[in-house]
């Protein structure tokens, strides 16, 4: 996400700031032009830069921004795209006055998410979920809706809590459920697997590191996800016991009309 | 997958007949060159060709077996691409001595399955199981092969049997979690939709009644994949409660994996 970001944004500013701990990603991102420096720590960077924008795995953007707050005196304009937003919020709200701090997560990406496979049309016609800290002011709030617009994409502002409970639903459970499915194949029958099952699985293709932080900072919400869809298919599993095609048939209906409503607005958008 | 399978044959056979109740499917197949002649009764089409496919909804071609069974005397080949086996079969076994009979399915398909998306490099690659029935004459085993060798695709034989097991894990239960998927959307979540929700939901949009069909004659092994499926989510529930995030790794890593090495061998046949 990092690298997608610098790689849309650097014709339009004035210079890009890398850090990372990982060398060769550095090296990669100034051979292909994506970013105009580098640092392998935020600390050495700060000094060189209007705006920081943490573009890590969520429990790694959390200790960033304690560190920070501990640390640096410096005024600092922060935000971050972290997949989950309570914790990470929890921390902004944290940090001591001289910080102006907001919280981001465009709803977009991919399951490769190495540097080799940054795309600056990424965020295009995406939503941009903004969330407001007690930290962000009104200046905050002004840059952060010109990088979403400069990304072409489309801001929304939303609570932390808000925003945490559906993305459990329509990002975190369902890479569950492709990483499940994709346990579950029995080994022999590989002959029958189609593009069904591959589009099915792909998710389960996502950084462990990254899941596994979403999926801790996002537990209780995710909880109730998986309850809730057990229940689904226990109901589903009464219904083909007991031969009831018709009432199987109508959830079958109302969901691919959820579908195809789902993809008539995400049309509208992009 | 009637008419993706018309369209690739159609410059490799003397005459495609096209046969559909439908009389819009068979003027759109007419009008694109996708067949050379149309009937809306399968009767009457039978003067007219060597060999008959069965591409329509599973518990059809099943009727369709047994119709021709007790109906007609001359002498037929016949093959069908239906995506549940046993129950076809079962219908095959029973045609009289006249027939020549033999199962097939072809790995390959997309949620929209009407004739404006007719692709003829469909099967292409795609592994197209084969299934001898008590009707399985030599030479219906090489016009099927034959068949199966001019669409490009790959002959895989199997028993109808392990067909419908292997095929409900990989393809007819990935729809049920596809569905139920969109079905447990949130109302307000719409806004956090981005592309992976989208793709774990787009088999949802299959035929309605094409899944029906494929759900009530995969009735048995379809159970016990949700079984399977909900014991994997009760345990990784458990894990979550516990914050047994190490098992749960594991798990995670382990769905990665199978993906990969799904993807790999999709990769060494595409």
């Amino acid at each position: 996400m990092g690298g997608s970001l610098a790689f849309a944004l650097r014709s339009l500013c004035k210079s890009i700031v890398g850090v990372d701990t990982n060398e060769d990603v550095l090296l990669y991102a100034m051979s292909e032009g994506i970013i105009d420096q580098k640092y392998d720590r935020i600390e050495n960077a700060l000094d060189a830069v209007d705006l920081v924008i943490l573009a890590t795995p969520v429990r790694e953007i959390i200790n960033t921004i304690n560190w920070l707050s501990e640390n640096i005196q410096q005024s600092i304009l922060l935000m971050d795209l972290g997949s989950t937003k309570v914790e990470i919020l929890s921390a902004m709200n944290k940090l001591p006055e001289h910080y102006e701090a907001i919280g981001g997560h465009p709803i977009c990406g991919k399951e490769k998410s190495t540097i080799q496979y940054a795309d600056p049309g990424l965020y295009r016609n995406a939503n941009f979920i903004l969330v407001k800290s007690s930290r962000t002011t009104s200046r905050m709030r002004i840059v952060a809706e010109e990088i979403v617009d400069v990304l072409g994409s489309i801001p929304v502002w939303m609570t932390a809590n808000l925003h945490d409970r559906y993305i459990a639903a329509t990002s975190n459970f369902p890479y569950l459920l492709s990483n499940l499915l994709s346990n579950s194949l029995p080994k022999l029958a590989g002959d029958v697997v189609g593009p069904g099952f591959l589009g099915m699985t792909r998710l389960s293709a996502s950084s462990i590191e990254m899941m596994m932080d979403i999926v801790i900072t996002n537990r209780v919400n995710i909880l109730e996800r998986i309850s809730e869809f057990s229940d689904q298919l226990t109901e589903v599993k009464g219904l083909l016991e007991n031969k009831n095609y018709v009432d199987l048939e109508s959830i079958l209906r109302n969901g691919k009309l959820n579908y195809l409503e789902v993809v008539e607005k995400s049309h509208k958008v992009n």
